[in-house]
C-alpha cells in the first residue's frame, strides 16, 4: 500500500492526484457544462497556457457574453497537476504583479464559469479550436555549439498525439510554442494527421503556427490581449480561421497581426526576436568589461547613446546575466530546426556565441567578488540579493542567480539568498533564505546585489556594516552612495560602473 | 622646370595649388576680415569638417548677427587644396541632397563673408576656438583580429602640432575626430602641452572632446545643428566653455547634449554607437543566410519583428553590405586605444568579428550570382546598380560595392557600373559607367541591384530582357515583380528574399 501521489505548487501547497475514475466523473461534469457552448482547449498550463486561457476566457461576442468555454488540460503527474489544480479553484498557477489577472481568472473560473481545468484527454473531442502551448525543452552543451543542441521532442509529440487521438475532423490546431524552424509542418503535421488517418479522418488537417510573446510582470495578461501577434498557415482556410481565433481575443485594431507566408517564416521570426535580444546583450557584456578595465562608466555612456531614437534606443546596459525561459535557448532551436527538420546547414556563430556570453554573464560577477575578497572565495559568507531573472517579478526560471550561486559555493563560499519576491527557490533549495536582507548583513562578509528589485533601488548608504565588502551588478548604488560607502572603509565593485577611479571603488587588478 | 601642381575634385574640376607667397598674401586678407570677430577654426575640411564649419557660420548672436567668423583649414597638397578652394569659391566640397546646405554655405560666404578657407597654419593664432575634424584613418587586416590594426597616428599628430605651435594660451581646443579611446588625453594633450611649453605658454590647456553624429543625405546639416551631441573634458573650465561652444549652435534646447565624466568615456561612446549598429547589420547577415536556406523571405520576418516598439524596431534588414567612413572602422578604434594609449586588453569578439562579417556580405551576393551563372563568372558582362554606401547618396567611402566588383573582376568577369548620383567612382577608376542602366541592360549578361536608390526602386519587369539574370540585393524587386520576370525566362536571387519556392526565384544550391 502506498501513499496517495500528490502535486505540490511552488509555494509549497500539497495537492493530491485523483484517481482516473475521479478524473472521469469530473470529466463528466465539465463534459455537461460545455454543452453547447464554442469550447477551445488550451493545452499546456504553464507560464503561457494559464495567461492564454485567461485572456481566452474573458473574450466577449457582441452581447459581452463570453464567446469560448474555455478548457486548460494538463498531465495529472507530480510535476503539472498542481497547475491544473490552482487554475480550477479560481487561482492563477503563477504569482504575477499584474493588477488585473487574479481577478479576471478569477471572475472567469467562478462567476461566468467558461474556465475550466482537466487532465482528461477526452477534452479534444469537445475543442473547436485547440492552443498547442505544451513546453518544448532545449538542452545544449555549455559550449553552445550547435552540434549538442538536445530538444525534447518526445514529451511533445506525446501531447500532439493526444491530440490527433481526440480532435474533431475540423477543429483548427494552433501551434503557440516556441519551436524549432520546420516543426509545424515537418513534426507536428506528420503526427497529427497520422493519428487521424487511424481514426479515418480524410478531410484537410486545420494547422497554424502563431506565437505568443507574453511577459511577465504587471502586462502579464495584456501582453497577450494588446499586442502584436505573428502567424501563418500553408494553406487559406487554416489561415483565415487562425486570424479570426486571434482577433477574437486579441485587440488586433489596435495591434494588427501579421501574417507571414508560411509557418517556418512564422517560426523563424519568433526566434529571431529572442535572438536578436540576447545577442545585443551579449554584445554589451563585452563592452562591459572593457568600460572597466578603462574606468568608463558604461551606464553613463549607454544614457547618451539611447537618446538616438530608433536606432539606438535600445542599446542595453550592463547586467549580471540574462535568464528566462526564451533568451537563453531559443536560438539553438533555430539552428536544430534547420538541420533536423529542414536538412539545410546553419550557421549563426555570432547568435550561439551570444547565449554562451550570455550563461558566462554572472561568473563576472563573481570574478569581481572574488578580487575584493583577495582571490579566495573559500568560506566567504555572501548574501545573494535578488533570484529572480527580471526586476519586481517572481520568476526564477534559469535566472543567472543561479549559475552565481552554483560557482560561489563550488569554491567553498557560503551562500545565502534575499529575494522579496521568491520564497522558495526550486532551482537552488541547498541555498538558504533570509526575510529581511538588511538586518541580515551582519551575519555575511559581502553582498552581490544581482536584480534591480524596488527593494534593493532604495537601499542607503547606513544600510551597510562598515569595511563591507558590496558588489552591485544591477546599478541599484549611485556614485554618491558608493562614496559613501567607500567613506567608511567598504569594498565596492559593480557590472560596468566603471567609476573606481574618481568614486573609490575598487579596481579590478 | 615642371607644371604648376594642382588638386582635382571628384568631379574632375583643376585647382592649382597656389605658391607659399601667394597663401600668405591670401592669409594676409583675410587676417584683417577677421578682425574683431569671435574666430573659429576647423581643422579638417573631409564630410564632417565642411558642414561643421557651414553649421557654424550660420549660428547667429541674439541681434540675428553672424557669431563666429569661420575660417576653414585643410593641406595646401593634390589631395586637400581642391576642398580649400571649392569651400572659398562657395560651394560645398561634397554634393549632398539637403535642400538647405549650399545656399547656406553659399551666403555665408558670399553674402555674410564669415566664412573663409585656407592652408595657412596662422590661421590658428587668431582662433578663440579650434574644432579637430582631421581624418585619423585606420588600416586593419583583412580578418579583423586585432593585432592587426594599424592607425595612422602620424598625420594626426602633424595636423595637432600645427595647432599647438599656433593656437593662443587660452584657446579651447574641441576634438571632433572619431578616436581610440584614450586619444585625447593620452595622445593629443601631450602633443599640445610639448608645443606650448616650447612657445613658453605654461597656462593650463582646455582641451574637450565632443563628437560629431554627421550624416549625408538630405539632414547633413541638421545632423549637427539638430542633433544630440556628446562631450567631455577633464577640468571644470574646459567643460563649461565645450558646454557653451556646442550650444551656440546646436539646437540644445530640443537636443540636449550629454557631458560625460571623462574624455575616454566620451570617445568610446563614439566608438560603441557605430559598433552597435555595425553588429546589428552583421547579426542580421546571419539570419539572411539562414533564410534563404530554408526559403524564408527575411524582408517580411523583419517587418513582423520591428513592430515591437522600443526593442526591436531597429532591427536591420538584409542587405549587399556595410559602407561608409564609420562602421567600417570605428570598432577597431576602440580595441588599438584600450591597447596602445591606456595599457589595457580589449576583448571584443562579437563587436570584431562583425566588421569581417560585414566586409563578407557582398561576396554572398557574388556567391548568388555566380551560382544563377552556372558556377562561372568568367566573361560575365555584369552591370552593378548602385556603387554608393547608402541611398540616395552620393558617397562611395569603403563602399561594399568596390568589394563586389573587385572580387568579381578578379574572377574574370566583366563589370560596368551604374549610379544615379556617381558619375566618378575614384575608388574603382577601372570600372566603366553606364549613363542609363535600363538602356544598357542588353549588352550585359546579368544585373545587381546593390544600393535601394529611388531609380531602382521604380525598375518594372518590362525593363528587363527576357533571359535575364537579375540579383537584387537591395529589394528593389517586389514578388510580383519577381514572378513576372520569372514567366519571362529570367533567372533571380536576391539577399533574404528566400521566395524562391513559391516565386521561383532562384533556389542556390
Amino acid at each position: 500500500m502506498s501513499a496517495a501521489p500528490v502535486s505540490i505548487d511552488p509555494a509549497g501547497g500539497v495537492w493530491r492526484i485523483p484517481s482516473a475514475a475521479e478524473l472521469d466523473s469530473h470529466w463528466n461534469e465539465l463534459e455537461k457544462s460545455a454543452s453547447g457552448k464554442k469550447v477551445v482547449v488550451v493545452q499546456g498550463l504553464g507560464f503561457v497556457g494559464a495567461a492564454v486561457a485567461t485572456a481566452l476566457a474573458t473574450a466577449k461576442d457582441s452581447t459581452g457574453q463570453p464567446l469560448y468555454f474555455v478548457i486548460g488540460v494538463d498531465l495529472a503527474t507530480p510535476a503539472a497537476w498542481w497547475k491544473i489544480a490552482t487554475l480550477a479553484a479560481g487561482r492563477s498557477p503563477f504569482t504575477q504583479p499584474d493588477p488585473e489577472f487574479a481577478g479576471l481568472l478569477e471572475r472567469a473560473v467562478s462567476i461566468d464559469k467558461n474556465l475550466v481545468a482537466t487532465a482528461s484527454e477526452h477534452a479534444y473531442r469537445l475543442a473547436d479550436v485547440i492552443v498547442v502551448d505544451v513546453q518544448l525543452d532545449v538542452v545544449a552543451g555549455s559550449d553552445g555549439l550547435d552540434g549538442d543542441i538536445r530538444v525534447a521532442t518526445k514529451e511533445y509529440e506525446s501531447a500532439l498525439r493526444s491530440v490527433g487521438r481526440g480532435m474533431k475532423p475540423d477543429t483548427l490546431v494552433v501551434i503557440e510554442t516556441t519551436v524549432p524552424i520546420g516543426m509545424t509542418e515537418k513534426f507536428a503535421r506528420p503526427i497529427l494527421e497520422e493519428e487521424r488517418r487511424s481514426r479515418g479522418i480524410t478531410s484537410p488537417l486545420r494547422l497554424a503556427h502563431a506565437y505568443e510573446r507574453v511577459m511577465p510582470g504587471r502586462r502579464y495578461l495584456d501582453s497577450i490581449r494588446k499586442f502584436w501577434r505573428v502567424f501563418a498557415a500553408e494553406d487559406e482556410l487554416s489561415r483565415r480561421q487562425a486570424g479570426e481565433f486571434l482577433a477574437s481575443f486579441v485587440q488586433t485594431s489596435n495591434f494588427p497581426p501579421t501574417c507571414l507566408a508560411d509557418t517556418t517564416a512564422s517560426e523563424m521570426a519568433k526566434l529571431l526576436e529572442n535572438s536578436y535580444r540576447a545577442a545585443n546583450i551579449a554584445f554589451i557584456h563585452e563592452w562591459t568589461l572593457l568600460a572597466e578595465r578603462t574606468g568608463v562608466n558604461l551606464w553613463d555612456v549607454v544614457d547618451a547613446i539611447r537618446l538616438r531614437k530608433g536606432t539606438h534606443d535600445n542599446m542595453r546596459y550592463p547586467g549580471f546575466g540574462v535568464g528566462g525561459y526564451c533568451l537563453t535557448k531559443d536560438s539553438y532551436l533555430a539552428a536544430w530546426g534547420a538541420r533536423e527538420l529542414l536538412g539545410v546547414e546553419s550557421h549563426l556563430p555570432v547568435t550561439l556565441a551570444a547565449l554562451a556570453t550570455n550563461r558566462s554573464m554572472p561568473l563576472h560577477t563573481l570574478d569581481l567578488l572574488r578580487d575584493c575578497a583577495g582571490g579566495d572565495l573559500s568560506g566567504l559568507r555572501i548574501l545573494l540579493c535578488g533570484v529572480s531573472y527580471l526586476a519586481d517579478v517572481a520568476d526564477t526560471r534559469n535566472s543567472p542567480s543561479r549559475i552565481f550561486a552554483e560557482a560561489a559555493r563550488a569554491e567553498g563560499a557560503d551562500v545565502r539568498y534575499h529575494d522579496p519576491l521568491v520564497d522558495d527557490w526550486p532551482e537552488q533549495s541547498g541555498v538558504e533564505r533570509v526575510s529581511d536582507w538588511r538586518s541580515n548583513l551582519g551575519s555575511h562578509d559581502a553582498v552581490v546585489f544581482a536584480v534591480p528589485h524596488g527593494d534593493y533601488r532604495n537601499a542607503l548608504p547606513s544600510d551597510f556594516p562598515s569595511g563591507f565588502v558590496v558588489v552591485d551588478a544591477a546599478n541599484v548604488l549611485d556614485d554618491a552612495a558608493a562614496a559613501e560607502l567607500r567613506a567608511k572603509g567598504c569594498l565596492l565593485a559593480g557590472a560596468g560602473k566603471g567609476h573606481w577611479r574618481r568614486m573609490g571603488w575598487h579596481t579590478p587588478s
